[in-house]
């Protein structure tokens, strides 16, 4: 993460955003279950370092731009000012843009065999464009206002959520050094974990919501966003979530390793609804 | 390039804008210096394809996010609508990350050695980043209505012409098989191509803006821009552009082929001049 200027005072604010955007307070969910995996397989930690910086970054470039005023327009972000609150909107497009290329030149220079960080570099990459992270946030947008619909949902969160969790489990698993199988074995353990952690948040932030404005669960305003416990009720939701973490148990089964280790963090997903 | 809506037809505008952005009159001039480049050191311009698209896909991702109102604020590219005139900022934005998602991807899966192909990447993304195109733009964004300051217009045009012209070239030379020596004379060649064909630009814009708004060299208003001809005057950029030219031919003389369409190709970016 570059620390000063660049030899030009007036780019400070462009280094400060890239660092306030990624060095903030963050579960890392994903570099941690890069990581992780990349033993799982029987690989080091160690080895998949740089994967999972370029992991990270990819997922606080896409809250950066997702947050912008034509996006979602959030002021806020884990509690503090969203980075176009805090640096304008210009900086946070282009803090936005240098986090996405410098997660792939932290990648170019990761240790590992070139095959494999060429496969990191196709599966993160899958994950970002109109079949990832860019796809489900532009059908989340241009679908604002419709009634939810189970098809949607789905197709948003896949997207949004599960492709970079699958990513960066197979990417972990990649570089650790994992067959064929193991990866793949990974790449579904972290969709499914995905799925379990998007539906989860979903009905925490609809508890949320109703606690806030007074509402019942079947209001017009619940069911404005496309959400699972919208499209699919509450309990059913709930249900999901936990079908998705016993999914998420089974795909861990197939790795060498950590399968405990694997088996908890799915049902850490789930766990915050209790 | 995606040319259908990924099954959800909500999503045909991002489809549209990506190829809006990428497949209208342009010259291709990076993409085509990177097929040349391969060719210079005894490759096959095939060979560099794949390489030449994720080049102009990061063109065209920059173009967009450039044009954003919060940043240059351009309703025109190229005498057509700027994308987000045309399909609204949301989607200029995300179509913006979807294509530099898909540059990756398609260098992912560029043939030729994956070593070859890292180093690809490891170029292109330097070109991007803080020491790149987003260095560049943030400091033209943030410097406006300062006064042209030499270094200033150097360090921004280095950063937003000159590096993605010289990565172009050198990861063509690269994934074409050329030695460590060629590679870095055919970076050092694009490079100050790069820098004949801005400050041309700068000369050739200013020109335009004179006859349309009837004012002298001198004015106010061309002195509020980071250009050339504003930093140092319109003789002495005339003479920077022909001395780059110079500069760029003699480093075309150190590679094994094609020295004289090299050569052509640089005094092409001042022949518009004359």
């Amino acid at each position: 993460m570059p620390k000063e200027d660049g030899g030009m005072p007036q780019l400070k604010s462009l280094y400060q955003a890239m660092r306030y955007a990624c060095l903030n307070p963050g579960k890392r969910l994903r570099p941690t279950l890069c990581l992780l995996c990349a033993e799982a397989v029987g690989g080091e930690a160690l080895a998949a370092i740089e994967v999972a910086c370029a992991v990270e970054m990819i997922h606080c470039f896409s809250l950066i731009h997702d947050d912008l005023p034509a996006l979602d327009n959030d002021d806020l972000r884990r509690g503090l000012p969203s980075v176009h609150k805090k640096f304008g909107e210009a900086v946070a497009v282009l803090s936005g843009d240098a986090l996405i290329g410098l997660a792939f030149e932290v990648l170019s220079r990761a240790k590992g065999k070139p095959e494999r960080v060429l496969e990191c570099l196709r599966r993160l990459t899958e994950a970002i464009g109109v079949d990832g992270l860019v796809g489900g946030e532009t059908l989340d947008i241009l679908s604002e206002g419709e009634v939810p619909n189970r098809e949607v949902v789905q197709f948003i969160h896949s997207r949004k959520t599960g492709a970079l969790f699958a990513a960066s489990c197979a990417a972990g698993a990649a570089i650790g050094g994992g067959s064929a199988g193991d990866v793949q074995s990974l790449h579904q353990y972290g969709d499914e974990l995905g799925l379990a952690f998007q539906i989860t948040d979903d009905l925490l932030n609809q508890s949320s919501s109703e606690n806030q404005l007074g509402k019942s669960a079947g209001s017009d305003l619940a069911r404005e966003k496309m959400t699972y416990p919208a499209a699919f009720g509450e309990d059913v939701a709930r249900d999901m979530a936990m079908e998705a973490v016993q999914r998420a148990q089974q795909y861990a089964l197939h790795v060498p390793k950590m399968q405990s280790e694997l088996a908890s963090l799915a049902l850490f997903a789930v766990e915050r609804l209790s």
